[in-house]
């Protein structure tokens, strides 16, 4: 037995049965241990931004890590904008990096790089094997790190000699490795919000993050909500918001610094339940960054440290609460929805809400288009909302591979603007590979809009030509039907509401992936 | 003025007047700059690495440096792996990335990251801007660092802040950076080389590496070799090699280890000029490391800090050969060249011969099928052949990009394989905007073959399921034909060398980008 078989078989001990990959030649023992070892199952990304995008989506789904499979410096330099993001939303990741043998090193050989140094900044644990005897431990090391709470971005770096050499000994299995144990929550401090909320329940907003927007806890935000007149809302971005018809609301604060701004004057007191007081995504001239009203106090019921359902579910016994009956989001009726007619992102999120299926799960990167979709689906069937953490675009079609790996019996809708979808588009072909239930739905407006609107944000001024250069997307017109196919994606272009309403109905009753081209 | 005017200002007055870019909202006001600052020209790319790539590209060409300008840690990090090519061929680039406002990092908005640790593994220079005073001169310092010789990756972060702000003053031009002087060449050293070549050219290899395989620097060299019986070589890789006819041969010493020790074993004395002591490209169980035979004697005749044409030339005149006539490569016989028949690596590269446009720009990233084609297009017509110096693929098509941007009135063939090419596909997209005159020619194996040959290498075993799995990137097959045209880039697919023959040379003939699939 090698190295390569040792480190497969330490990581399926530890319940990591998952891998993403995209390898090189100092991978190839790893990938020939795949053969060897039964019960890993390894999907091939072809960069490196599918890879660790993917495993993002497999533990916002999951909540377990996968592994990542990358090939030296330059192939985790690919996957590190999706890392960031995954490390922002406190996914856990096994990030498996090979490199070069250790005595290969100093001879500075063309893809040589500091790895760690690579690996630092978007990962919570970085450590390079430093010998045979200590593979099995680092491994399983790695996996303690990412299920810790929150989970983590824990980067291994395997040097290929470790990788080929005979293992002299190999260590017993130690088992499955859970996720850390969550701290207990403070019930003072409990008892203190409890107090406030009774007095001061209207002027009060407990704000959701992280996995405060499971159903299992927004459930007694409802409660609390009702007992105390107090509002509930989510973060703008959350790794995943369970939502829809027969669960509580609860809306995403808004993205621009002006409707947060307005959003949040109305509250003077904020209960943080996994959630960080409101920052805008960017600085801008003479706004403010931090959103809140001035004055207003925060209290923190519970970090990403701690279980915000047993936090919000003790809040709600503090209240005497936990029988209140909330009010929960009634199911879409159909009279209501346009059926056809012009696209707008309006029309398009009222048909959505109908479409949805059950218990989907939804990658958002509409970016622009797609603002007006949290309001426009409250009724939608209940399903799951995932949202960018990192703010880094090229995050929805990796984030939807993983979780259509992670939930095969589900299925998944990735929306994605075409500026944002073509950073990671590669992901199409994955999807095909593995017949993955995803429909990708396009919103070809042929412009970085979004940047329009932070342009006049910024204070820049007017769009003269060259900066309308930048802005746009149209010269060519990207063919997301073209792109789609080349990657074996089956895919129609729809203009009109009706076309789009045929279009994604047909997809989500397909199986495998699909594609729909909206041209706004 | 505001501080990005004062930046583009500066930068057109140090004579950088392209820039490569993917921005987002913290560059706004670099963009809005671009349209009251006359003579900078942007061009836009729809992935970081494309940016990256083709400042790389232009600096070959041109051997002066564009900017790139990125977004954010992330945005950088998608711009790495180009980079770290970039970096290892001393392409001089200077990259500009935004950063959030001084005032805003501390409130660990999602997209906040550690943008100087993302930077510096790829870089030889980072400097983030501290204040609106010191703006003209960090942008400045920059060209300056990036046209070092050899040339640098100079990395410059702009908190959005320093963008917007007024300049309460504005420094006077200084005018252009020039690339740093070459420093002297070593006359004792040159004079022992002298010596050793008069005695021992037939067992002496002149080895030369970065822009000692100019043409300037190999007419020199060719002339050294009639005179002393020495060989010239290049390093397997090179920033770009002026060859074909009329040229001094300058083959490329193999990438395979035991092809190289064959090559090199009869060799007892290296020099070397700017090149490194040859090394394999990665580590393998049981073969070494350093490809020379042991006990090569090595002597540098010149360093990247040096002028290698200089130091050829005073050593051709130390050996009396500067009127020595050399053995110049004989034009390919027309009749020599199948038009018809199977493809092959071979025949293609043959056909190829035939094709290549004089003083055309061939940007090589064609892996496993290209292995042919330096000894098969020796007898092209004289062009330029650029190689990967760092080794991560996706390099050929955003240096494809950036060759043409720098050299209008030349076509760029870029030849890919179909693994190679899906890392940065995006670049068509920047062809077809910019309507450059490059030819893509994709060479479709369907494998990532250079990874059977490395698994095998390596001595990773037998072949398995799930590792043929990881190798194979036929299922789907990638349909390059539409994934060009979803970019904007015509396209045809080939499976004779007849059909490849009469695409290529309708290719090469049509203005603006195009793509030829070669299905293998």
């Amino acid at each position: 037995m090698n190295g390569a078989d040792a480190l497969v078989q330490t990581l399926l001990d530890t319940g990591l049965d998952t891998v993403f990959a995209n390898p090189g030649t100092s991978e190839m023992h790893f990938v020939a241990a795949l053969d060897r070892q039964e019960g890993m199952r390894c999907v091939l990304g072809l960069f490196e931004g599918v890879v660790t995008g993917a495993a993002d989506g497999y533990y916002r789904i999951r909540q377990r890590p996968a592994g990542t499979l990358l090939h030296l410096g330059p192939g985790l330099a690919n996957g590190l904008a999706n890392l960031h993001n995954a490390k922002k939303a406190n996914s856990g990741i096994v990030s498996i990096i090979g490199e070069h043998a250790t005595e290969h090193l100093e001879l500075d050989a063309p893809l040589t790089s500091d790895v760690e140094g690579v690996a630092r900044p978007m990962s919570n644990w970085v450590r390079t094997i430093s010998s045979s005897e200590s593979l099995c431990t680092d491994g399983r090391e790695a996996v303690v790190q990412a299920r810790g709470r929150p989970g983590r971005i824990a980067s291994l770096i395997l040097p290929a000699n470790f990788a080929w050499s005979t293992m002299s000994h190999f260590s017993p299995m130690q088992g499955p490795v859970r996720e850390a144990n969550a701290e207990p929550i403070d019930e003072k401090q409990l008892a203190s919000i409890a107090g406030h909320l009774r007095g001061h329940g209207r002027r009060t907003l407990l704000l959701l993050g992280g996995r405060a927007t499971q159903a299992r806890a927004t459930t007694w935000a409802g409660k609390i909500s009702a007992a105390t007149g107090c509002e509930v809302m989510s973060e703008f971005y959350s790794p995943s918001i369970e939502r829809g018809a027969g669960r509580t609301a609860v809306p995403r604060l808004p993205y621009a610094v002006d409707a947060a701004l307005k959003t949040l004057a109305r509250f003077d007191h904020i209960v943080l339940v996994n959630a960080a007081e409101p920052v805008a995504f960017f600085a801008y001239p003479n706004k403010p960054g931090r959103l809140a009203a001035p004055g207003t106090q925060f209290q923190t019921l519970s970090t990403h440290m701690q279980d915000p359902e047993e936090a919000l579910h003790m809040l709600c016994e503090a209240l005497g609460a936990t029988r209140t009956p909330a009010v929960l989001v009634e199911r879409l009726k159909p009279s209501s929805v346009l059926e056809d007619g012009v696209l707008s992102p309006e029309s398009i999120g009222g048909l959505l809400a109908a479409l949805i299926p059950e218990n989907a799960i939804v990658v958002d990167e509409a970016i622009s288009t797609g603002r007006a979709f949290d309001a426009a689906t409250r009724e939608a069937a209940p399903h799951e909302w995932l949202t960018n953490m990192g703010g880094s675009i090229g995050y929805g079609l990796p984030v939807a591979v993983g979780a259509a790996i992670a939930a095969p019996d589900r299925r998944v809708i990735a929306l994605e603007g075409d500026g944002s979808a073509m950073y990671t588009l590669q992901a199409l072909w994955t999807m095909a590979r593995e017949s993955l239930d995803v429909t990708v739905i396009v919103f070809a407006n042929r412009n970085y809009q979004i940047l329009r609107g932070e342009f006049s944000q910024v204070g820049a001024g007017a769009l003269g030509k060259r900066a309308t250069d930048m802005l746009s997307i149209d010269r060519p017109a990207l063919d997301w039907v073209s792109l789609s196919i080349g990657h074996g994606v089956p895919a129609s272009r729809v203009t009109t509401l009706g076309e789009f309403s045929d279009a994604v109905r047909r997809g989500l009753a397909a199986p495998g992936p699909n594609l729909v081209e909206v041209v706004l």
